[in-house]
């Protein structure tokens, strides 16, 4: 499974049981958390995720309500007896930051912690399921977004048709990966002879804090959903642009001319006690939206 | 009213729906915050605990459970335009790790942040109601305990003894805070003759994380209510120890031998789901023991 899961969907100041930002995106068991505002380890209990399932955490940026919660649950990870490696990326000076709370408490961590500097657009993760990119957003201090692309997936093997070509079954496996085969008769057998392609990796991205930038459509382009912030309702643009947030219909613009399948959106601001008006006003651009729900699991 | 709220009575792995450590001490009004760890700002949300009135917090330690919560409540306050002082006692270096973060997030607070250094026992606020002086707790790293004494209530004046002695109506207020009355012809009317003593003050300990240890006794000798941390039962006395942390009937002891009125239990271990063993075993030795509950006000 390909998934998303919303831990926190509000702006700064926490409201109407709505958190800071954090969601954590699942792919076949392991977990990605996406930011860590306050709380975070709080959400995750409450919404049964396994703390000791996380391999990598992505900081989009150093505005409290997207990583104060770090450093509790990198606490709470060595109290568990956390072993597998963790893997953060975050803007700079993020290491100084956490290393320094560690240190005051004198905690010795139980687990390999790696924190690693975002300094520019980059692939940050790159395994055999999945590859995950950073690129810029437009937000008052240095902000990042994060595409997840999962990989294509293996070619589907046609048995009867390697079978008429004679092509051993201890090859299969390699057919499946795109290769050709050789006999030993000398005829070359085409790999789309003997396969289907598989099925196209899904995609999802995060896109953070950030103004209406159509910078980011490159990103995100075709990607199969998107989360974008829609900190406020349309009638606050001059608001949104002054404090580098968006709109429910610049999140929509910006999934519309990207040709996403699916738009997700949050950050709302705590001025707002209901959700409504926001799924409203984004569809009426994007009809493919949906507010991102906390303890909500959506399939990418 | 003077009273304390919890807010956490959990240790540092959050768990079953409690809370790392804060608490908040309410007089006439003004809330002084003790300790704050992550997540107090939504606890002061959930119950109905005006973060406008906050005037002082102070912090016993710097493990993460006590104060994760702190700078996320700064930066909560700043957005919500708050405008009065704020003061923060703790250990060094906290002031170093809140301005670091805050200036990272290039925040400006609209409000004045003093934040204290704390580096020995010491007197951290005398005003006319309320004295707070810090002490000196046994745990892993520097940690202090709060004791919190009420002022001696204005002395209740007697009306027709006033008269009596000819004392005119202006003098009434000096009365009440013990004056004697020197009248024209000479005579001196000593403040015992036309007043009766007043209520006296009342006070509340907080003695934060820590072993058991006799040398808290002077510090909140005879108080109406300490609160002193049970991570265990007994039955874990060792680990407590080597924890630097008390068990019930250590904390039963210190209540007893320091003649207090009332204890409240707290800081209990994420190995227990329920708590109602705690209040048993701590009763055989201090009957006037009570759990301190998450969103419960103890009056003190």
């Amino acid at each position: 499974m390909f998934a998303v899961t919303i831990l926190g969907n509000n702006s700064a100041v926490p409201a109407f049981d709505r958190h800071p930002t954090s969601q954590v995106v699942t792919l076949d068991g392991t977990n990605y958390l996406v930011d860590c505002g306050e709380g975070t380890q709080i959400q995750l209990i409450r919404y049964k995720i396994r703390r000791s399932r996380i391999s990598h955490i992505f900081i989009s940026h150093l505005h409290g309500d997207h990583y104060f919660g770090l450093v509790g649950l990198i606490s709470t990870l060595s109290l568990l007896g956390h072993q597998q490696v963790l893997h953060v990326f975050g803007p700079s000076p993020l290491r100084e930051i956490i290393e320094m709370q560690l240190k005051v408490a004198d905690t010795q961590l139980c687990f390999p912690l790696h924190i690693h500097h975002i300094t520019g657009p980059s692939v940050l993760l790159d395994n055999e399921k999945l590859t995950v990119k950073c690129f810029p957003v437009n937000h008052r201090v240095e902000c990042y977004g994060f595409a997840f692309q999962e990989k294509k997936q293996l070619r589907k093997l046609l048995p009867e048709k390697a079978r008429e070509y004679e092509i051993p079954s201890v090859f299969y496996d390699r057919l499946t990966k795109g290769e050709d085969y050789l006999r030993k008769d000398g005829l070359l057998v085409k790999n789309e002879l003997v396969t289907l392609p598989g099925e196209p990796g899904r995609s999802y991205a995060f896109c953070a804090d950030t103004r209406y930038d159509e910078s980011l459509i490159p990103h995100v382009a075709g990607f199969d959903m998107i989360y974008h912030e829609t900190t406020y309702l349309d009638n606050f643009r001059d608001r949104a642009e002054l404090r580098f947030h968006s709109t429910t219909r610049q999140a929509a613009s910006l999934a519309q001319k990207a040709g996403v399948k699916k738009l997700l959106i949050g950050h709302f601001s705590s001025k707002y006690d209901t959700l409504e008006e926001f799924e409203t006003e984004a569809r009426e651009i994007f009809p493919d939206t949906e507010i991102a729900r906390e303890g909500v699991c959506y399939e990418i």
